[in-house]
């Protein structure tokens, strides 16, 4: 709109050109017609442009992801230079919800952020610690009492030098929850479990929505500080 | 865009127009000046106000709400019509995250869909009780090893006639996900408990994204059908 108005503004102020429209009267109705195709076809072909890059750029990714799902082998994504020498009994290449899950943690490129009740699950703690050597930054906040429970990856994350950091607070930590490069979320009802994975009926929110980003950014920075054992919650 | 190159063509191929400013030449200057700027001007209002309409109408909800909040009196909402007789000692007219997800339920019209892991917190049992009465069509869905827990509500929902299904599947239900009217989303950590409520850290989504509601639609069809005690699982 801003762009349309300038021209008609410039072709108005412009005393050139109103001259040499005087000036060759005959013409003036065919150079009309012309100039207003002209601007019609420029307008409408830089609007449409923009139009494609402004949708480009600024769609967020939405994504619903359903639990539980089959258990097929993730060799392909968690080891990509394995994937053809994996011989492992289970069903290959198959796109399941852990597949996509994986695939959003694996997408960071500069931070993980992970607050969440139980994490069990192999699977995801071999994504982060594939994260955790590709230089990514990475904070897990766990709730305290479920560090030490059967099949836990706390201490599998703390041996690869991973900062965990434990809600000790009387307040139970019930969140399930990552942020990724601090833009994109995952959340719902899944704590990182097998049991979650595998044998429950549970919901994942893949999303870069701003608004729905923001406020998990903030409880996770706030969260983090509170369970800093140097620090008294704030 | 389309609306301004009509506007041109307009101009350009109406011969009356053309001729007379052929048989005025000495305004022509003048006229195009303010022919321009009204052109402009009408364009800029009219861009303006779709804009404006757009935004208004498009602007889904996106919400987010943490807990465990504080115990405060929800009578003004729950009962509105005796706010101002309540005299409990709880503080009254606090808007917390649990106001708010109150409020995001009774803005239901036409109907409520719950698919839940627990359900014993009043605050929400009487929210669903006030739908029912103003005629919305109401399902609840639960987990059926937590119907009879302490405090559940499922029997005061089942007393009142509210059609609930228990999920007996070996696959449990952890879901904790409410749809509004088929288009407003409310799901995430949060069981609907007293403990989840006001001792635990929690998150809910609340959001009107379609590519975020609608497989949540989806997902309760398929677990409402399957839950139906009259057929097999699909």
């Amino acid at each position: 709109m801003v762009r349309i108005l300038s021209i008609v503004l410039t072709v108005n102020s412009n005393p050139l050109l109103s001259t040499f429209m005087i000036n060759n009267l005959p013409d003036v109705r065919k150079v009309m017609w012309k100039a207003g195709f002209a601007i019609g076809a420029f307008c409408l072909a830089t609007e449409l442009i923009f139009c494609i890059l402004r949708r480009r750029r600024s769609r967020p990714v939405n994504e619903v992801l359903f639990f539980p799902c089959e258990t097929v082998c993730m060799e392909h994504i968690l080891s990509p230079s394995l994937q053809l020498s994996c011989f492992c009994p289970l069903t290959h290449g198959k796109k399941t919800s852990m597949y996509h899950l994986l695939q959003h943690i694996l997408s960071a490129s500069s931070s993980l952020d992970v607050c969440i009740f139980a994490f069990t699950n192999t699977d995801l703690s071999r994504a982060v610690l594939a994260l955790r050597s590709r230089g990514v930054a990475i904070r897990v906040l766990v709730e305290e009492k479920n560090v030490s429970i059967c099949g836990s990856q706390i201490p599998v994350l703390l041996g690869a030098g991973i900062c965990v950091r434990f809600n000790r607070t009387p307040i139970s930590m019930h969140h399930k929850f990552a942020v990724v490069d601090g833009r994109k979320l995952i959340t719902g009802s899944l704590n990182w479990t097998c049991t979650g994975v595998h044998d429950s009926n549970e919901n994942v929110i893949v999303t870069e929505v701003t608004e729905l980003v923001r406020p998990y950014v903030r409880q996770f920075a706030r969260l983090w500080l509170c369970n800093d054992p140097e620090q008294t919650c704030v």
